[in-house]
């Protein structure tokens, strides 16, 4: 089953579009670092456990290669990169807190160390650090729109929060995961290109390549809950239902059988009973859904990458190419 | 015992600073309120809740007066004033939960109508909002200004919280309360200078006066803990001490009374008996420590006023002299 959305393209462990950027990431991660330089201990070393936890940095590479390809000054892609990990990495202290998460990654999230007050605190701090890079890219437009995507974010786990529970509905769906995740992947993109000296149908078709991948994204990552390796993911497979949370396999589910029980009980709430989702999950991933919703993902990837076509050749488009196959082929 | 440090100077019905920009501080109240229009209806309410329960808006009403005696274009001072007064929405919100307050000027707290998830995410889509409106003055070093003052508070927050409490120092306190309160109207003055065509030296001037209202203003909040009216206080009497917080009246009672044994314990966590709290808080309301404080606070504020007399009389400069002095007069 696990392979089921895998399209076996490229060798994940082999994925190249990081390396044209590689010294730019280094740079990127060091600005992160030296946000909590002047701050209480307690917070210089929460930052440093979150650093350390890693991940892909898949967002500031996609400022970096656009903004490379399109001639941005090295110094406003960094504040950007900086700005936009840091902002995604306040939203996840934020939502682990919220979720009770004990695991990301594999790792041990901030709350699972620290009481609530001080991680709640250790978000806010993150805010205010990627606001002040933002701003440090001394460009309006770009500070505007990274506010704006941040209430965005925020307005969507809400959302999330007081009406997308246990409904089963594709535009709540797609509506949810633009808020979550391709709102930034989309801003990220298109602020690589506002700062470069490309004019704005350059900006456009670089936000349409963000929002493309960046739905992909979290489409995948929503297949992962119900297919990935458990031990990658690092958290119990299926937690998204648990949660209240209807993905796309468990909509494509939903749809084809629309008078299975467990199916039915979900708008009554019926995803908080643990032994009726973990049949559901089993019955999910004993389908194609994972496979459909791989495709829709894929979807979202071959029209991201028709917006590349009009850029010309060059080692950094051939990266976003990349970037892009990657994020349907990854399992995590 | 609650006149000890009242002046008499000022009727407080009769405050007067806020008559220069009455029609203004609206539509600053306005814009605070369209910022959730587009976004899930519980947030509209959530911020209804918030405006409603209102506040004197003395941050606006400081960038206000300020910027219209310096000739500051409105609108910039709209969004200035919004942006001002939103973040520190935000910050209440958030230190509300933490602390697990229930009331706050007599009013219900928001965490203590929803759960802390909503309440967290609140707090963050306000942050946004605010950065928002901060961008949308059009001006960055306000911006950079704005977010650095964000991160001062939190960071402010974090030391309290984990190496501040039973500390009886006057350096620690003066730090903590200008993190807390002056960092915000220092940025709010200076801000409001900076928008405006007068140079550098006027911001700075403005800077000052903002410093020292501020510390003043903290000063002051902090005397109401012990000898505010309970009623209009909105919380217990003492719950700084109780919080392990050491303010003024009580750093000048320690110092007065250095083997005091309810002193003696505080650096060890003796904060946490509330029954030798209250005992403690008694034997400060019957000395003149509240006074003592009362007076550095008016020290601030006069320093704060000698700051004005570079300006032409006008009927902005007057009502900030007005609110100085409200704000050592106030008993909230």
């Amino acid at each position: 089953m696990r392979d089921n959305f895998s399209r076996g393209e490229i060798d994940l462990n082999l994925a190249t579009f990081h390396l044209p950027v590689v010294e730019e990431i280094k740079f990127i991660e060091e600005r992160m670092r030296i946000q909590a330089d002047e701050s209480h201990p307690d917070l210089r070393a929460a930052l440093e456990h979150l650093l350390a936890a890693g991940g892909k940095r898949v967002r500031p590479t996609v400022g970096l290669l656009i903004g490379n390809m399109l001639g941005a000054p090295l110094e406003k892609l960094i504040n950007l990169g900086a700005a936009v990990e840091l902002l995604h990495t306040a939203t996840l202290v934020h939502d682990d807190l919220i979720d009770g998460s004990l695991l990301r990654r594999g790792a041990p999230t901030l709350n699972a160390r620290w009481l609530p007050p001080a991680t709640v605190l250790t978000g806010d701090f993150l805010f205010a650090r990627a606001a002040k890079l933002a701003a440090d890219t001394e460009h309006l437009p770009l500070m505007k729109s990274f506010s704006d995507t941040l209430a965005i974010i925020v307005n969507g786990e809400l959302t999330q929060m007081f009406t997308s529970r246990g409904l089963i509905n594709r535009d709540n769906y797609y509506k949810r995961i633009y808020a979550k995740t391709a709102s930034l992947f989309e801003m990220t993109a298109r602020a690589a290109a506002m700062v470069s000296p490309a004019d704005e149908s350059a900006a456009e078709a670089m936000r349409d390549f963000g929002y493309g991948i960046g739905m992909a994204f979290q489409i995948v990552d929503d297949i992962l809950d119900f297919d990935g390796d458990q031990n990658a993911v690092g958290k119990p497979l299926g937690s998204d239902l648990l949660n209240g949370l209807v993905t796309l396999p468990a909509i494509y589910y939903a749809e084809a059988h629309p008078d299975d029980a467990d199916v039915l009980s979900l708008p009554q709430g019926g995803w908080t009973n643990a032994e009726n989702m973990t049949r559901l999950v089993e019955k999910i991933r004993a389908g194609n859904y994972a496979k459909d919703a791989a495709l829709e993902a894929e979807n979202y990837v071959e029209r991201a990458l028709t917006r590349l076509q009009s850029f010309e050749p060059c080692a950094e488009r051939d990266a976003l190419e990349n970037l892009a196959k990657y994020i349907v082929g990854r399992k995590l």
